[in-house]
């Protein structure tokens, strides 16, 4: 389709645009069931992070369904499609020098793994909020499994519409079980650890 | 870092991710005819801005048809396409706290106008990137008005296609006349003098 592009090689680069926020750019990309955490988690996270003065994109459902991809629906095709956008969004985002934040049910292996391929090899942390479909049902703040189980809502992830587990993703959160705080404090861990993050962090504690 | 960080479970939002930046969001979307100087100017224009301390994106018309628009051609309808996911994008990045600059042929008034009206009250700047048909065709850089006349390239703009000029640009720039270094000049006293950016700048001056 896309004949005669040049790519324009511009003054300022991915490059500049980090070192303007002293950081590496970076995907976080969340997936999950419904109502595991993800959103929330990520969000959390995301203000963690602000705080320590890291310039961040939060990348979901509620900003991006309603209009980049206001014109795509909830079938397979369309669900793929969506989560190709969003990818592209996020390396854009990266190459703007930001550590993007993504949190997409994103049930398909194939299409975690198109956004993987197209960002540069280390840029792309997969976070795996694994709560079981149990856990999610009960909690369904939405009502959208209630929803889903009267056939209101078709195509469902974890109902009529399957989940792919990720097999190797960079981090598992064993969101059934911890916090919200537990788990962020696990993701902050991991980055230092892999020296996506600078040096030294204090743990999160709960306000209440 | 920071000592104590506390979760306070409100989102960072789009204020926030300014305020970091000490900036107002903002997207300064060039259209013109190709050849017409659009990339260019926007890529100094960029160079200046970083230097004075805006952190800011580029998205180009070739970077985003690679990715993102991929899948779209240059008919009518996949222009449209294109230009309207652009402008999500660029509402995105205004979001994420940026000054968003977009360099697009953009050609239908219609769909400037979308991008506008997405956009919160005062954060789209037009920039008409006037040049004739005859200049841009006699600079013609990558050849493609030589290759659409010999009907290489289809739906070509000004050749096949429309261009449809701005009636009210928020600037409009003599590209047929004016230096690049003269444009980003202009385009900074108008940016300074609406109140978009800071007061206090030095006007470009060439450095060849």
């Amino acid at each position: 389709m896309s004949g005669n592009i040049v790519w324009h090689s511009h003054p300022v680069n991915s490059r500049d645009r980090a070192a303007q926020k002293s950081q590496a750019p970076l995907v976080i990309w969340f997936t999950g069931l419904s109502a595991s955490g993800k959103s929330t988690i990520a969000g959390a996270l995301e203000q963690i992070l602000t705080q320590q003065g890291y310039h961040t994109y939060l990348l979901d459902g509620d900003n991006v369904r309603h209009g980049l991809c206001g014109d795509l629906g909830f079938g397979d095709a369309d669900r793929s499609e969506n989560i190709r956008r969003v990818g592209e969004v996020a390396k854009l985002m990266t190459d703007a020098g930001l550590i993007t934040l993504a949190a997409f049910i994103s049930p398909f292996e194939q299409d975690r793994k198109i956004v993987r391929d197209i960002l540069p090899e280390g840029q792309f942390v997969e976070v795996f909020v694994d709560a079981t479909l149990a856990v999610c049902r009960e909690r369904d703040p939405k009502q959208l499994y209630a929803k889903a189980d009267r056939g209101e809502i078709k195509c469902f992830t974890g109902i009529d519409s399957p989940y792919e587990a990720p097999r190797n993703p960079e981090v598992r959160i064993d969101a059934g079980r911890l916090s919200v705080a537990e788990a962020v404090n696990q993701l902050l861990a991991y980055l230092h650890a892999s020296g996506a993050l600078k040096a030294g962090y204090q743990p999160l504690t709960i306000a209440s």
